[in-house]
Parts: C-alpha cells; structure tokens; sequence
C-alpha cells in the first residue's frame, strides 16, 4: 500500500488482515493537512472519502490480487470526526468473477463516524 | 475555498459561479503526490472523490451560504483520468430546508471521466 | 418494456427515444396500489426506485442491446411525489465495455422530484 | 406494515425485531407479478430496491417512530433472485436527530444476493 504516491501523502497504516472473515484493518494518523477546518482538528470529508476507497481496495485487493480498479464509490458521514488516529475497516463482502464489493466502517475512538461502500472490477487478473 | 487546510494542499482553483444555472467550476492542476501511479500520471480516486466533495459543496455553499456539512457522497468512476489540468462542474439540483442535494461533473481534456452526487445538509443557517 | 410480468404491473409507458442527446423517456400513470399513503395519492419511494431501474436500463438497453443487468442503482428523493402522471428521464452517460451509467430524472408537473443513477453490465451482448 | 396501498400489493411478512441489535427481518414470498422474466422465476430488481426501502425504513421506524421519508437508497445487486421467499434484513446504523441510517441485507436460501442503504429523515417526531 506504500507505493502509489498519494498513499505516500495519506501514509495509511496496515494493521490486520483476517482471513476467515474476508476483513482488513487500516489507521490514518491525524496531520493538521487532512483538516476541515483551519484550527480545530476535523477531518475533511475528502480524506474520509479517500481512506474509504483504500479500505475498500485493500480488502478486495488481498483476497483477489490487483490490479481492482474503483467502478463507484458511496460515502455516508455519520458524525464530524475529530482528530487523532482513526480506523477503516475494509469487509470483502462478494468477490466476483468481473465485479466485487465491500463495505467499509470508519470508526474514531471506536465510535462509528463514516459508512462507505465500494464496487471494484475483478474482471482482469 | 482556500482557508480549510486540505484545500491548501489539494488546491483547487474557482473558475466560474453561473448564477442562472446555478453553477460552479474548479479545476485541479496534477501534481505527482495526486498520482494512483509510481511512475503513470493517473489521478488516485480517492483524490477525485474529494474533489467531488469540494466541488458539490461548492454549488450548495455558494447559494445558501456555510455551513453545509456533507451527508452524503456517491462517485462513479467512468475512465481512468490521466494527469494535467482535470476541470469538475458542481451543479445545484435542489437547494431544500434541511437537505440539498448537488450534482458533479469530473472532465479531463473534455471527456467526462467521473460522476458524482453530494447531500449537504442545510438545516443550519 | 411490455415483457417481464413486473412491468405488466407498473406498465410505464415509452413516450421517447432521442438518438443524438441517448436520452429515452418513460411516463407513469398513479394508480392507487403504487400510493404511500392509505388515502392521499402520494407514490411510495419504491415505486420511484422500480422507475428509476427502468428508464435507467431502457437507456443503456436501447443503445447496447440486451441484457444489461442492474449493478447498483441510486435514488435521491427531492421532493414529495404527489399523483397523477410522472415522467422518467433516462439518460445514458456512459456505454463501456463492460459497465455503463445512466442518469435518471422523475419530474412530476415538470418539477424535478427524484434523482437517480444506475450502472449496468454491458459485459455480455 | 400493513397500511400503505403499496404494501398491500407487495405483502411483505414481518419476522422480527431484534432490540439489543436494532434490526428488523422481514420476508417476500415470491409472486409472478415480481419477475424480471416471462418465463423464469427472478426477482425484478425493481421489486428488490422497494424491499430495501421498506426494509431500512423499518429499521429506522420502529426505533423512532413515523413518519421518516425517505432521503435516499443505494442498492447493490451481488447475484440474481431466483424465486421463492427472499428475507430482508434492516439494521439501524444511526439514529441521528435529523439523519438516520440503515443497511439492509437480502438473502435468498441463505445467499446474500443484494446490499442496501437508505438515509431517512427523522427530524419530525
């Protein structure tokens, strides 16, 4: 996950990939630069949006190997998300023959903040 | 839109707000830290999902006025979108009391290569 | 359209299909089992969710040919949809290889009431 | 459930409502008027998104009471619905005081086949 340069600005940290439950688990650390806002420290809805899509990625990319290009993406914003280390939780949820989906959870002080689906294609190997 | 400082690293840039049809535009200059790629100029979605974000925000703020939190993201990702300039339309679809919902256009060189939706809440004033 | 026993029951009517902007256009006559409501005629959300399915899939159908079975579908509901006839918009955004997008718009007396979106498999011919 | 005309028609039979996990289950049995096709018994994938509704919004309903309209649904098809009784589950994800959510799961002869998410207003009481 460190090399596409953008994650290399995201810096997403891989914590755990389950195998039985087809799940993954990353963290992003908060840096003044993700903030929505210019003093206190809320994370824009854009990186929530990006970490979703890696999330998604990673827990299809795992259990399929890419490349798994993004069809779409769908983002719910349950709360504001206030600083510190937050955690994405990427669940394989079908693995198709052309096209797979999982859902991820954002979660921040294990509070439930984000909701995010995401639809990949598997067509290629 | 340059005071969040996301946006001070993402740096978008207002082109146009069209009153009559409820409008705006902003493009986006690639720089390699957006790139999905090592070594190819292919924009990371998770960079186009924020600029969907901004730009759907942009079209609710601009006629109701901040805050309008984002509810809501939906993206669908048509073609792969190759570095340079990429421009995104955010349209006003409704602009409601409590909900308002904008559309997006993503080009790159004139093609349209992502559609997005946002839903903002405008319950606050 | 006539075909699958579904549409026997909600019987949309073809009103259009213009070549050059690939936009079809479907109408729906209220009738009192498609109401939300015991009494007033309000038509509930999932009838407009089964239109949105349909004029998005008419306008993928008529430019690739069948079948071209539903991926995802988005509704966004803007408005109270209040009886009598509504007209569906099918809009074809994208016709890929193997996925394509559709852009649907209900209007009820020409007021813009439901939004959606819908990516389908263009995979098989 | 029983009230809206439209749940007339579409007779959906409710099964459960789990407190401690706020979810809902509720079945379909299968009709030839549901079908895609004029022969095969499929689930139309219209029928499927108004399951979802319903089912999301009974999530959202029995925690918080009418009335919640719905604000909009997002529904992922993973395999066709071949015939017979299909279970829809509901599980309220936020019971926010203008914004709910619910993700509906639908499974036929224990197979998941599609995932839903609906956003409800729940700011009348």
């Amino acid at each position: 996950m460190e090399r596409p340069p953008f994650h290399s600005w995201l810096r997403p940290i891989p914590l755990s990939a389950d195998e039985e439950r087809r799940e993954i688990a990353i963290s992003l650390r908060y840096r003044p630069e993700f903030s929505h806002h210019p003093i206190e420290s809320i994370f824009h809805g854009g990186v929530l949006a990006a970490l979703v899509d890696l999330a998604g990625h990673a827990a299809v990319a795992v259990w399929h190997g890419p490349p798994t290009p993004t069809i779409s993406l769908q983002i719910d914003y349950l709360r504001p998300v206030v600083g510190d280390d937050i955690e994405a939780r990427g669940i394989l949820r079908r693995l198709g023959r052309s096209i797979s989906r999982a859902d991820v959870e954002i979660t921040a002080g294990g509070k439930l903040v984000a909701l995010g689906r995401g639809t990949y294609s598997t067509l290629e190997k």
